[in-house]
């Protein structure tokens, strides 16, 4: 089980110009390789993949290799609307040194991704790829839900490990844990349900949360492992505010904000999204202040 | 916490001319009092509440009290979508010895009821009750959201002493728990998400499934309170395959069809309702007869 | 085509207690009769119809079928939930002096609301009913579609004259035209959207707005009649920030509160319905000082 | 007023490879300029924009602009998630030839795509222009709504000459009339709802059906040129069924088969685009059959 434990799908840092910034990256990783993060992600939604071309894809994918050592699992999101995108961005990737490819699903032509659709592309993935694959299914993003029934059909592939599940709907992921075999991952993506989504047997999560709080994440999956469950959710309850706040109500934006006030620098999204207003801030800045005092 | 635990929504028997069948329904209580149920509910959404005139639902309340001893809890749904209705309704229950009244929201207006027209609304059926009043938030049905908000202000009142939440959003229900005090019962309205509910903090349940499965709910239940999660989640997955076919597929005709399956006759559901199809049946069978299989 | 024109669907009048005022209801009677208006609908969703019990509603027809002389068509909204109940409704609303009966979908079982069940509902109905039946479409407030394809199956019942469809979808009320026969009346619940319903063949409206603005309404339907689409859609293009404070913004409140602003008089909504706040009657009072300017 | 009128929103032909098929393109624009359409948008949904990498779409431009005569309109679809990627999309666009650029809404950040987030991305890429630009709001797709307010503001930037609705909401079209200037295009981007469209005030469309039918499109625009409201509405109808089944049935895909029934090769979508069953096959037949029949 690479892939169990708790994830960070790290922000792409942009210079004041929204070009790549590979001096912030290289700082903020280094700090993150002292937490007990599992391992990290490049390109998922939090990397704001959708905004970088192929060629800045690949630029980061090289960076970032070079920075995260072998004990930690680095997985690339490879997503692309076409098959043949997807198999080229993750044949590339892999050749880049990812260890695992996260695809999302496509969403333009939301209509027609019917199962079968859906199944055909992840399939064609899976058998050009040289690394494993990691469905990904992000339905408020896409507006296609990848429902259990397919996962559980793609799950026989021998070269697709796992799933991250990004909706919150717990009865979801409780099928996704039913229908899978158990060395199938199961990994949570909202950090406002993270304690739930392990109670019905998720494998762990890819959270934007923890790359803010990085030793809080990785204690409600050890809690969870010990099986102190009224620990791990008086602990959830504590995080949710935060985590509220990255999430719907500012997204990337809170994010690479919040990372500001805990002391990681990875500037600014790029344009068409916006810095926060200064009241998010000030909503980051109290959530935060209130969660130290809390988990004291 | 005399509203912790397991509780039975129970369906309103109905004779082959679609009305109410008193003696089905004495038939069908005192099995149910042979169970570990803590408590019933009449008059609810699976009641076919909406069905039942002013009239009927005196009678039924009437019929059911002498049914139900005092040592498990009787509770009424009363609302109505006047104030001024569902302060009558609960008075006349109360009256015919009602314990407590479950009231769901107006959801005829649903873009008027705001949290403060709620608030509103609720306050004042609390202030004119005679008996302890328990929210109703089911979102599906009256496409209405009473949000963890203006439960945790309504919470303060002192005749409200609980809210039941049909919604599967756990994030929800764990909002619910976390903001209101520790004596306020939080009630899962989804047999598909008891367990998750009640490991995130719900206090109980009011749960079609129990009707059909009373004892299997109760063991779910108390499995979380002696803190074996990972037996209370098996338990539960073994449980979701028949909880959805009583959700939304097929609602109250599921139900009731179900409840003969394993014994029960409450009789047809009440015009535009219909008894569910073949194939449903067939369904049923299955799903009951796997459960039983994987209970052993 | 008894039933094409320009219906206004009044409110019932409250008096500060919330009890029915039938003075208020003759004065405002009067004067619209003194309008162009082809005739009136009570009891629907502005007459605030779920808030009345059977007596009330019955005392209203009795009232107002007194005051509306017969050469205007008289409707009543006698939809319920139950089909038995529907029927007796009806029966009543007939007895009382009810020309047709303006029947809503049931709305509370809204996922068994299948095309089949509603097809037997509505043909029960009509079957039971001594009066012709009319059948109305208000998915915003039911959560219930009824498909041009249920309609037109239903139009073929002798009984079943016409269909008040109150969606905005202007594709679905051109597939209504042209799926019923030429003297199956079609008619538009959404002032907002008056004109373009009028131009897919719509055969006329039921429209809060007409309350308010019986004249231009009226005028409407008369430029379309004559075939001056132009300025029927600049007349709409004025009407449309009146309706639009009628419809989703403010409702059934907001109706009485206009009524109010151009001389009638006919009290609050009920609880938990509340009047407008200041903001919304200077809305209002905008709106409409900006259409008389207009219409000039 | 250059944009005016009816265009057709080509598909981007390829062949049994997926590859770019210039060969069919020519073929194809050349029997398109024989018909009465006004001009023509290459690169938009229905051109499978989303799928093409930035070498494909310059090559695409490249080769259909010399196919396409001055005096039709030559529009290119530049929208990108990023502002930086569309506005170096709509400069190389220009740089080949396209008359002005059709830019859709970034839709992968959603919930963060603001109005004012949307007014400062068009006022960013139209600022850097050479060409005229297109708004183009297709919420189905992308999940995000250009409210008529928005476009409202943008309509006054000298580089904004219009904007594509999608959507069949008539009122938000009758809106986006009322609150633009008499000189900016509004143009519908439904085929099902064109007429109505026309008769609350736009300008014209950009429609997939009528790359199929495109004599019965231009027909439409002609008709109620000519103030033939009703014969134009009897088009209309005939037209709904082939429209429906080229828009949320089947797509790309069914307008490509649509396009083989008719006498064009465009070849089969892109991969996970998938050709239509056979049964869609037959309706396609079907409707177009019917079509034809009724329209004699």
């Amino acid at each position: 089980m690479r892939f169990a434990g708790v994830f960070a799908p790290i922000p792409t840092p942009f210079d004041s110009d929204e070009r790549i910034d590979l001096v912030r990256l290289k700082v903020a990783v280094r700090r993150w390789l002292a937490t007990p993060l599992t391992g990290f992600v490049i390109l998922g939604s939090t990397g704001e993949a959708p905004f970088l071309d192929e060629q800045e894809s690949d630029q980061l994918i090289g960076a970032s290799r070079e920075l995260v050592p072998t004990d930690r699992p680095f997985i690339v999101g490879t997503g692309r609307e076409s098959t043949q995108a997807t198999v080229a961005a993750t044949r590339r990737a892999a050749a880049l040194g990812a260890e695992a490819a996260l695809v999302r699903t496509p969403g333009f032509f939301k209509a027609q991704m019917t199962m079968d659709a859906l199944v055909r592309h992840y399939t064609a993935v899976a058998d050009a790829s040289p690394i494993p694959i990691l469905l990904y299914n992000f339905t408020a993003v896409t507006g296609v839900n990848l429902l259990p029934a397919a996962v559980a059909r793609l799950a026989s592939h021998p070269n697709i490990v796992g799933v991250k599940e990004s909706g919150g709907d717990i009865a979801q992921i409780a099928d996704l844990v039913g229908s899978t075999p158990a060395d199938f991952n199961v990994l949570a993506g909202s950090g406002t349900t993270f304690y739930p989504a392990l109670s019905v047997g998720a494998t762990g999560g890819i959270l934007a949360l923890s790359c803010v709080l990085p030793d809080a994440c990785a204690r409600v999956f050890r809690l969870v492992a010990e099986r102190r469950h009224e620990d791990a959710r008086e602990l959830q309850q504590q995080l949710v505010p935060v985590s509220r706040l990255l999430g719907n109500t500012y997204g990337v934006a809170g994010l690479k904000a919040a990372l500001r006030v805990v002391g990681y620098d990875v500037g600014v999204p790029r344009s068409p999204l916006t810095p926060i207003p200064p009241s998010g801030m000030a909503a980051l800045h109290e959530a935060l202040a209130h969660f130290e005092k809390a988990a004291v």
